[in-house]
């Protein structure tokens, strides 16, 4: 599929998506697309049967302990908000980090305010940016006795910083603290171990760097701790019960799947494994060093994290604000977001909460040329 | 589209669909799968355009008070469980009819099994059926005066049977009382209008009677009570509050929307309003009464609420299970539903809570062929 656009805004939604997902999807909207778990008859088994497939593929994917621990959700959002709304009991501590996405920190903020919870946030990105060691210290410290949960992005959506997620997940199992990570930019583009970096919660997006549509995600569960339902409701199981069942993925899959949408994410992520995520993840540094050192050529240009390399780069130009330098690469069909990115801890973090920034984000599509395009238009139109 | 199968299971999602629906969902995925919201560059305002279509088609539709006032929601019961949390408070007392589904009647006992609210179930369908006037005094005796809510189903979703909206809206309205509406099972099969019936909330889904794909789903809001947000995230909207917004649609809609099928809804409501819902309605009775006629010829055949007529019909034979008939026309590639369709105070009104019943449920790629279809092969391998 040729487009007329360079897109470059990858970290929002991925475009184009490989072809097999828009054509198994079709496929599936003209020749089996029934409602799973509400019938025995063959369209719905069939269904059944797809739905299926894509829990064992993203089992495979992040080494989550059984397709059943899969539970698909409408948005990463979504699945982050019933983790945390799940497993938080009045009176609970939570830690998250300073660069976590609106997604985490709007329902843990409204938790707080109810008086329900309390939560610290610990240093990562913060300027001077920690490392390691630091990031784990200043976990640490903020520990209290009834600390329950820690949640937090694996990277930033801003830039391409992230969390030591090996280390953090020791430092939770040892502390007895469950252990939620936000994959929403990581996810495809980084390997993902649930069980090896201790991971109890994992929410990801379907339609980032899986390459799936819009509307598919999940959470992957690896905790014998039973979350509280965020939504009941019917879904084919002990339908004479006021209760929802006790078991997964069925507690927390309510309503109709949306099944073009998990069908579609099925194939975004065999197409990722064939690709392989290494190879996806080499890709992409290589663009973000590229495109950094190039930027870091033009004066008045400058680029945050510049030494983490990945997916994401955010740069401001001096005397230009982050919105004019995307209108200008608009009127070249160059796609990027320019502004705040729902995350107004990590702007904080990052010194950036006044102007926003310019937000360039690979995927498996884009190549030099993109880039070239890029700081030629930077170039030609903008730079002094 | 020549799809090998009888299907005759509309209730639990309509199967085919309409041309156009699948065809647009892939010319999204191809040209114009932006993310809404999330950026000013072309793609992201294609997206965010045919977003806003929906939103007006949707509107004219149920004539809801503006586009803004339509919310997009992963699913029907996605949408009744933010209805019931955003309005209910501590103490508020609700009513529900007796033939809801799960998707009611689960959020509702839960609120209540917590001692959150407190409940009433008003007669309707149960056995012998209320006549209008009925029904309305069984409202009225158990309104009391912390009745904040009357939450209840337009149709069942185990047969025909439908609720007088316009006057159980009137009702609500001269006692104060919020009226939400769950219009799973009527949609697109009979006129909704929202402002002339003085519903509140409407909970609707995009892929049974519109036609859509699964996992395209609205709440349509028609009162200046603003609803708590059942989830908390990014929308692109006050990056950099920790609050969501306190206006429409924007405060509800968290996390990246479902464009594809957002697509697929917006032209599956195309196809509806050319075919005319009257033109639906008057089809699907058709159809109805063929079936239940002929099922009536048959000997230890019981058809439930047989006088309405509708889109929907449940049965039972005498000697041979609903989940049996279901296997023998599942091998004739014939698509019904069998067993309990997730109401449980549904199945205990009409006295089928321990057998279930057989659901044959019609749309507008149905004809009388294939009620024919079903007629022989119950005539030929189950009637005696």
């Amino acid at each position: 599929m040729k487009s007329p656009y360079c897109y470059l805004d990858n970290a929002a939604t991925s475009f184009p998506k490989p072809a097999n997902v828009a054509r198994e999807m079709r496929r599936c909207m003209d020749y089996y697309c029934g409602n799973a778990g509400r019938g025995s008859h063959k369209l719905s088994l069939l269904a059944a049967n797809k739905i299926y497939e894509c829990r064992e593929e993203i089992c495979g994917l992040i080494n989550a302990p059984a397709p059943e621990n899969i539970v698909f959700v409408p948005s990463c959002s979504y699945g982050l908000n019933l983790i945390i709304k799940g497993i938080l009991k009045q009176g609970d501590h939570v830690l998250i980090s300073d660069m976590e996405h609106n997604s985490v920190f709007r329902p843990i903020s409204q938790l707080a305010n109810d008086g329900k919870i309390s939560f610290d946030t610990f240093s990562a990105l913060k300027n001077p940016i920690k490392n390691d060691e630091e990031i784990l210290k200043s976990i640490e410290k903020k520990l209290r006795n009834n600390t329950r949960l820690l949640i937090c992005t694996h990277q930033s959506n801003i830039c391409s910083f992230s969390l030591p997620i090996d280390k953090i997940g020791e430092l939770c199992k040892k502390n007895n603290v469950l252990f939620a990570l936000d994959v929403a930019q990581s996810i495809g583009h980084y390997p993902v171990d649930m069980q090896k970096s201790n991971i109890n919660y994992i929410s990801a997006p379907g339609h980032k760097g899986l390459y799936g549509a819009q509307g598919s995600a999940f959470v992957a569960i690896n905790s014998k701790n039973l979350l509280d339902p965020l939504i009941e409701g019917g879904n084919g199981i002990y339908s004479l019960e006021s209760k929802m069942p006790d078991f997964l993925p069925e507690r927390h899959e309510v309503g109709t799947l949306p099944l073009p949408s998990i069908v579609g994410l099925l194939e975004g992520i065999r197409a990722v494994k064939l690709r392989t995520i290494e190879e996806i993840s080499n890709h992409e540094r290589q663009l973000f060093a590229y495109l950094r050192d190039e930027l870091m050529n033009i004066d008045g240009v400058s680029v945050y994290m510049s030494e983490c390399e990945g997916n994401t780069l955010s740069f401001n130009m001096k005397n230009i604000s982050a919105e004019r330098v995307a209108e200008f690469f608009d009127k070249e069909n160059i796609c990027v977001r320019a502004g705040f990115h729902c995350s107004a801890l990590g702007h904080r973090s990052l010194g950036t909460d006044e102007s926003g920034t310019v937000r360039v984000s690979f995927g498996i599509f884009n190549s030099k040329k993109d880039i070239d395009k890029v700081i030629l238009v930077l170039n030609s139109k903008l730079a002094k």
